[in-house]
């Protein structure tokens, strides 16, 4: 039996990954009085009074809502938000159990932009935090950046940001172990969808100048980007005037990251790129090159999405530690510093001793991770003074 | 220490009265790619390809969503969605303690009704049910019935039909004790928002023919019935012509069921009842009458919703287990054939050697209820072929 029907089989016998939990006994007529009415009136008061007071009364200190439409679920596609539920309520089990976050999947009804903004508006009073999952391109960027505007409370599209804090990480460990800098590097990312634009965008502020982004048509420049996200990619990198395909992009480049597509790279592309060249080939379930094809070629460091390769770029290192951090510092925003200081905490988790081509990250299932991540998230916080 | 400030004590003990559990484990690398990916793909599909799996492989099948817009909180009124969280808190782990039903709160930052309902619509797909709580009349009625026609899983306003469900329990054994015929009895409702207007018409689906329905004006009619429900109401009940004070709609009633004010009905009132007065005086905290009052003059039965009274009148009785039955039987709706047949599960609990003036209704911590309840509610699902 494959891990596809296993898995199957498991959810059968789950019959939903998650449940509730009282943490107040109901008893007898005390229990109900304190927990439930007429006691519960005072809290419920004081809130009225300080909405701040939430976050000491009920469960907002604490609670992120897992918020999707399912259109861009893992790589099959727009399968619709009920279809995603067992994608988000794995998402939830892994927050509570990685970081001690309690998260509840919401899936949504509708895809329409203005509909999924105004009904995380509707929801989001009673949570902490909101994480959206799985929204597809660029309809991501627009709903997250309305919603970051319009809530006080962290917005975090994990598709995007989790995935760049992770490559970041990595990213920062390959260049300390061939002794390059960002800024003296040429990197090259391909796939300029959710992931990558984030990405791009983190990779940049942690210092790298020379910095190509392709897509489908190959080097996006002011010819051939048409989306508007596209369009500002291209004005960010200043290739406005660079033409080209990904061959050509790759010539001379030190650091290839992909979301893109299985086998879109080649030996040949590995051989022109410099020495001791990084690989992050991410495309799932096959990577754009396999590890062992790519290193064949001449590169140093490859890093891929799978558990069954060394240097497994997985979100699970980001998110949860990410989460915990903001709500222990009550942020009300995570911020880009946030993100680097993310980045930085897992990076500094591999040892100078264990650092090597094949671990410039660590396990995920390493334990010291979400919390080193939510200390230096949480203290970056209170040092933008991004906390209520 | 009175009851407020321990309750609030204890509220920022628990910060939060409920938690998430995970039911998968999370440990190592083969619990992650059957928990979440890439397995997790499988379930995801068979759900695209067949909603009704959602069931199966989700908590879709024991998740029910605790909505309120914080509009009509307890006796506090209006407060606001947030700062009616830790009472929302507090009915969802009733509904696990009681029914071993997973509820999570979802309070609103809108109060206004298409809003209300465009934002559940949306959210929906993932649950099992919907608990509408705590939204002021009239605009639950129109809340509750649009989504009742929207979605296909139940959709239970607890304010209006839990109380109606528990006071017509109550009622079912005074009669019995009495010796009366629902058909022969007269009984007065006083104050016709949400909870008024549900145990009035159950009380109708029972088989009570004479009922008069009071609000702030006294007796409702055709000359001051001003709100669509209230004009509804009067319809229903045939009193279009009926002119009145309370003082006089009670002269001769056999059953008087107050979710109304404090105090409004007196001694003198209750002495020109029929004999074997029957009283539910709900207001909250203090009821229309206190018990030792009205029996003092004559009144035979009196119930309130007071847990240090005899005959406490608790939708707890009611919502764990109808809830527990429609999501047993994969009910599409809760009909009035579903709450008949809980009260009456409610009511045949008390056994005819403990039923007396002082024990109508079982104690809310009585653990057979709610299984009681839930078979009846499922077996008259099945009945109706309400099923999915």
């Amino acid at each position: 039996m494959d891990v596809y029907e296993k898995s199957l089989l498991c959810h059968e016998k789950w019959a939903g990954k998650w449940e509730t939990k009282s943490r107040a006994k109901v008893e007898n007529a005390e229990d109900l009085s304190l927990a439930y009415t007429p006691g519960v009136a005072k809290p419920c008061l004081e809130i009225k009074e300080d909405k701040s007071a939430a976050y000491k009364y009920t469960l907002k200190n604490n609670l992120v809502a897992v918020i999707s439409d399912g259109s861009a679920v893992l790589g099959l596609g727009n399968i619709g938000g009920l279809a995603g539920l067992p994608v988000m309520e794995g998402k939830c089990i892994l927050f509570k159990e990685f970081a001690g976050v309690d998260a509840i999947p919401l899936v949504l009804d509708t895809q329409d932009p203005d509909d999924i903004v105004n009904t995380v508006k509707n929801v989001a009073i009673g949570f902490g935090g909101i994480n959206l999952e799985d929204i597809s391109a660029p309809r991501c960027f627009e709903v997250e950046s309305r919603l970051k505007e319009i809530l006080d409370i962290p917005v975090f599209h994990d598709d995007q940001h989790g995935t760049a804090i992770v490559v970041l990480a990595g990213v920062i460990n390959s260049l300390k172990l061939v002794g390059k800098k960002p800024e003296e590097i040429k990197c090259v990312i391909n796939g300029m969808g959710a992931a990558g634009t984030s990405i791009c965008r983190l990779l940049m502020t942690y210092g790298i100048k020379n910095m190509v982004c392709c897509d489908r048509d190959g080097i996006l420049n002011e010819t051939n980007a048409k989306l508007p996200h596209h369009k500002k990619l291209v004005e960010e990198t200043g290739t406005q005037n660079l033409h080209g395909t990904l061959s050509d992009a790759l010539k001379g480049a030190d650091l290839f990251v992909g979301v893109s597509v299985a086998g879109c790279v080649t030996q040949e592309m590995v051989k022109t790129m410099n020495r001791d060249a990084i690989i992050f080939a991410m495309a799932n379930p096959s990577p754009e090159i396999m590890p062992d094809v790519a290193k064949q070629a001449g590169a140093r460091v490859v890093g891929t999405g799978r558990s069954d390769f060394p240097n497994q770029i997985n979100n699970v290192l980001a998110f949860p530690g990410v989460f915990r951090g903001a709500l222990d510092a009550k942020a009300k925003q995570i911020t880009e510093g946030m993100k680097l200081a993310a980045a930085n905490a897992i990076a500094n988790l591999v040892s100078d001793e264990l650092l090597c081509d094949d671990k410039v990250i660590p396990n995920p299932f390493d334990k010291r991770v979400a919390a080193a991540v939510a200390k230096a998230v949480a203290d970056e916080a209170v040092k933008e003074n991004m906390v209520r």
